[in-house]
């Protein structure tokens, strides 16, 4: 470690670590276009995928992070790790990172993409995240109320996969999605027992496009109306002993398991 | 609701609601062999398969459970019905039930049983119910120090399909899964880059036999030594992007999914 210059801290007033506990807040990561990385793993991953690190906070020691250029050390006491870990049992290092920064028009040409509808719950989404990566999902919109993909809990819930696919929020904005018609089948995934239910094929059974959209929604309200009537196709997946719907996390790895498997 | 006589409770201190808060513990759940179920969905399932309910408690209406014999009913006041509650924003319908007991002779003699190894995490644990479900597991063995499946999370994430299921705690005793390899092959799932990866199938490609035990680890841990030695199979999922593992509520997903879609 020696080899490391840093900077030590102690006190849990001192300016560097109010504003990384900021970075808890959506506001403040949008403002300052940084994000927050507790645990070796998701720091790993960042600089696997060419995330760059603005500063790293250590307890002990910098385990494989040393001599990072341009990065500022942070040797800090473990009540400072406590006071900006977002988790229970606080981890031993952690990191302030650029956020990625992607490009739709880079996105649109994509092959195989996900659209996640109003999803609420920060687990699912880096669950989904997770297993997007896993089985080749080439980039992911977010449409509606979305929680922020930059969450600390959707990065850990990502297990650090976060970095390996591109993720843009389009809010509102349904304009995307009708340009992108023109170039890519829209396909929406329905519950087995629900409303579309009727018109949705078996997503075992599809020939799937070369170039398509499939859209998710949660599991309280599924998809909305505009996606709906933008579809091309309905899918869904047949579940037994009346079991009304699969977690959607669950549910969105089954259905990625098996395009993948297609090819 | 004229049709129906009920007590009315207003007071936190009431003796009634001091015993239903004591159902989120385990210990109590234990000694009492009742268990507590929040929201219409997980009532109704309970009533669907032969659950026997002791009492309800309800705020406003008796929605679909009117004269039910021998349950005792009880209108109580939101105060009280979010003291009752183990969630954020309370439900308006909540019950407490006789808990199954299950026979483990019985379930010695199912086909598709699936282990479930120290499984800390309630909603995982409930996820996984819920999909064993959906993909025709036959009963569940929970090994080591799993996390109890009559929490009031588990019973929610299982989305009221914990009752379709019988499960059974084996706690640390190997004993049972030594009589069972008599009669079942014991199939023990890895991580797809772990160190028993090489030794590991494709679960895919395998023919799986009429009688087997499915052994599932956390994803910290993975499987622990006493069931590896029993194993007669090690099967794994390929995972792309170097996804070093999927969410294990996930993965189990998936593994249902490809084995009951083989039949």
């Amino acid at each position: 470690m020696s080899e490391n210059n840093f900077i030590e801290i102690t006190s849990l007033s001192n300016d560097t670590v109010k504003d990384v506990v900021k970075l808890q807040q959506k506001k403040y990561r949008k403002e300052s276009g940084l994000i927050f990385l507790e645990g070796e793993k998701s720091i790993c991953e960042a600089i696997l995928n060419d995330i760059k690190l603005k500063s790293i906070f250590f307890t002990k020691d910098l385990s494989k992070f040393h001599n990072l250029k341009g990065v500022i050390y942070y040797k800090v006491s473990e009540k400072v790790m406590e006071k900006i870990s977002t988790t229970k049992s606080a981890t031993n290092i952690a990191a302030v990172a650029y956020a990625p920064n992607y490009n739709l028009d880079e996105i649109l040409n994509k092959n195989k993409i996900v659209l996640l509808d109003n999803i609420k719950d920060a687990g699912n989404l880096g669950t989904i995240i997770r297993s997007a990566c896993a089985f080749k999902v080439d980039a992911i919109l977010l449409f509606g109320g979305c929680v922020d993909e930059f969450s600390s809990k959707v990065i850990r819930s990502s297990a650090g996969n976060i970095f390996k696919i591109p993720i843009i929020h389009l809010g509102e904005d349904i304009s995307v999605m009708q340009k992108l018609k023109k170039t890519h089948k829209i396909i929406s995934t329905v519950a087995p027992f629900g409303e579309f239910a009727k018109k949705a094929q078996d997503c075992r059974i599809i020939d799937y496009p070369k170039k398509y959209i499939l859209a998710l929604g949660s599991e309280a309200h599924g998809l909305c109306k505009e996606i709906l009537k933008l579809s091309d196709l309905f899918v869904t997946l047949k579940t037994e002993n009346n079991v009304e719907s699969l977690n959607l996390a669950v549910f969105a790895g089954i259905i990625f398991y098996i395009i993948n498997s297609k090819k």
